[in-house]
């Protein structure tokens, strides 16, 4: 198909090709009379502006890469809409990427973005991301990067989190202040940040609470299958402890649902006989039976905050303004149901 | 920060620059030691091949873009990790982008990717789509563009769909065959193709099992909050009809787990009183009570599919042959759970 230049458009109307540009580009320069002729023969023409040859100018591709570690996930579907809503009304585009909790891809896709040229990058690490070379290249580039959720404290960028500690404390100082005190714990893997913070938060709330530390409470779920690691640590739990055991705080709803879905099936009465609480606050967990209580993560806000910062820090670079990195901690809430 | 160029490689080296660039794309009349020579250079200097360069002169972005309804959707979750699977196979990347069902903003999506030069596009369009201007431009421009799950009949593209009219006919004999008679319909809005299908599945499965089609058990759910809108057409559809209702067919899952709710909460049995059957077989659906029996849509499938045809449409576009669009139906299957 014929392409349509500038300078068509230019010599059909009588006037420079530069006036044209500026038209197309809403510069205030140039009349709006002027702005509307030149738009509307484009429109008729089918001219396209040529996105590649204005990033080479421009130096700014206007998109923004960002990598999640799942897809499925509530949380970070919420992360993504918010992600959008931010870059769409700042006229910027994303390129999504999941690493699939794999290190190697993350670094992979890391070098992807890298070479196509993006503006700035958002990343919440997989569960088994240790080296983090990648993201110090990242840095290393000039690239603007900002970690949320999942993060890295050692590395020198913008970061947007939440206390996961400090939640994960108040959850388990509520099951305590409702009477329970042999409380078992379903962590994550023994890598992540959040994983770590959660567990820490726990122990911190039974230490606090003159509740002594029992490592024999603590299960590690890391199956990259939460539901079922749910249903099949609960089987174990029970088997483990018999009746020496009352609550469950798990390091995200899927595995509180599993271990639900367990209780349901063995008419084990939650939340009489166990009780549970969750993290993340996942939709389902306002509709499962009995429903689960949960800390709210504030997903979509994490998402817009992030790009906001990254937005904000591609701007200043283009500028030549100097950028302070920020370190943001969203608000999380308890949301009780019955489930305890 | 400098960057470094082809001719740095080359000179050091002892190469031509035609070599070093050739080395890089892997080209196979390079023999393995100087690739590794030139890779191993280029690592040390961070050299970056310039993509947007590169781009233009292969004419292809490497880029493709998806637009979706929705984000946070189980279903749509899965298609976007089929399709970044695909991607990701050939070395393509994924702009995505969400219409929050506006068709405005449908529409304005398509000019970004346009401008973009992306390589190929994916929609599937927002229920409030009729006009199809938007799409035709992309055929006009020589893009390749396939529809998948919400398509339009008359756009001449390829498409990727289940038969909805067969999934909602299997949903609803089924019930008839369980022995409900009064079977309401909590469909979706009137404009969109699978909204229309499925209704009329439904419809032909009451006909040809000598029920009769009573339009006031039709419920249409469209405030784009389809928990509370189950849970309310619940509600009404009592206060309507009492005792004379004794299934509900739902067009997606999120509409009858929202009516599980209010039954659940008015202790009207599900199914004794009442059965479900919902659409789409969303995760939640195995895990909620009664569990909600579905019609599996295979998502990751779709998305899976929708790009190799996607992909396969741009190579035969840049190789000059002739592209055949195809029409792609994915089986469906009925999934019983305790809900019928």
């Amino acid at each position: 198909m014929k392409t349509t230049t500038l300078k068509e458009i230019a010599e059909q109307l009588g006037l420079s090709v530069t006036t044209v540009s500026k038209a197309l580009k809403d510069y205030p320069d140039v009349s709006k009379k002027t702005k509307e002729l030149v738009k509307n023969l484009a429109d008729k023409l089918n001219y396209v502006p040529n996105s590649f040859a204005v990033s080479l100018r421009m130096k700014e591709s206007k998109t923004i890469g960002i990598i999640i570690p799942t897809m499925v996930h509530y949380f970070f579907s919420k992360v993504i809409e918010g992600v959008l809503k931010e870059a769409e009304k700042k006229n910027y585009m994303i390129i999504l990427l999941q690493s699939n909790e794999s290190y190697e891809l993350e670094k992979k896709q890391v070098d992807l973005l890298i070479n196509k040229g993006v503006d700035g990058i958002l990343i919440s690490l997989s569960n088994k991301t240790k080296d983090l070379e990648h993201l110090k290249k990242i840095i290393k580039r000039g690239i603007p990067l900002v970690l949320f959720d999942k993060i890295a404290k050692t590395i020198n960028c913008s970061k947007v989190l939440i206390d996961d500690r400090k939640a994960a404390y108040e959850a388990v100082s509520f099951l305590i202040q409702k009477g329970h005190k042999r409380i078992a714990h379903f962590r994550g893997d023994l890598n992540p940040q959040n994983s770590i913070d959660r567990f820490l938060g726990y122990k911190k709330a039974l230490i606090d609470h003159n509740i002594e530390f029992d490592s024999s409470l603590v299960y590690i779920c890391n199956n990259n299958d939460d539901f079922n690691d749910g249903f099949n640590n609960a089987e174990k739990l029970i088997k483990d402890h018999g009746k020496n055991v009352d609550a469950i705080f798990a390091v995200n709803d899927l595995l509180a649902i599993g271990a639900i879905n367990y209780f349901n099936k063995k008419k084990i009465k939650v939340p009489e006989r166990i009780a549970l609480f969750g993290f993340s606050n996942w939709f389902m967990s306002s509709v499962i039976t009995p429903s689960l209580s949960s800390i709210e993560q504030h997903g979509f806000k994490m998402g817009e905050k992030s790009a906001q910062i990254l937005l904000n820090e591609i701007y200043c670079k283009q500028k030549g303004i100097k950028i302070e990195h920020q370190k943001i901690i969203i608000d999380t809430e308890l949301v009780l149901r019955n489930s305890c």
